[in-house]
């Protein structure tokens, strides 16, 4: 299992629209997810900095095609499309990515 | 359980130190951590903005007063005081605190 961090910037004009879609995440959305190996993923916002931490336990042994079958999927595509425009990519992120990585530094169980 | 994340900055000149630090954080430290209740803890660094994210899972039922309790163990205090120049906390942090606390938007098992 691969425990993930990633960062992503978010609106100040769109945090009430994200909070209320994230209270409502649509039942086939996880459940692609959930095919998708990923396990315990959470969602932090930071304000006023306006930063989302995202985390999650991966447990698949094909990450780049889970993420494409998540790509892939016609609701996650309409989901993605209402969450995207809240969401303010990094400047640094690799070619590719939405959400940026990070990099683990540090865990016990 | 409480599922929590957290934020600070880093200083870019103390990157490194900060990573040999934890890939050999003391005995004791993880002792105390342990007995405050706190599990599956995990800290992520992002470059080039220099942030580490931290997200733990909180088992106990007083966590202002296991969070004293490490404060108080003389060990952290001298681990503290290795980690503590190569962290940049944010200005926009409450008063007492040291990581900045992050709001929880989302999670799924």
């Amino acid at each position: 299992m691969q425990r993930m961090g990633m960062v992503i910037g978010i609106a100040a004009e769109h945090i009430a629209e994200y909070k209320r879609l994230h209270a409502g995440v649509w039942p086939g959305v996880l459940e692609r997810i959930h095919r998708s190996h990923i396990r315990n993923y959470s969602i932090f916002l930071r304000e006023p900095e306006n930063l989302l931490f995202g985390y999650w336990e991966y447990h698949g042994r094909d990450f780049e095609a889970d993420m494409a079958a998540i790509a892939a999927d016609p609701e996650t595509q309409r989901w993605w499309r209402l969450c995207g425009p809240c969401q303010v990519p990094l400047a640094s992120r690799q070619p590719g990515e939405h959400w940026a990585s990070m990099a683990s530094v540090f865990h016990v169980d």
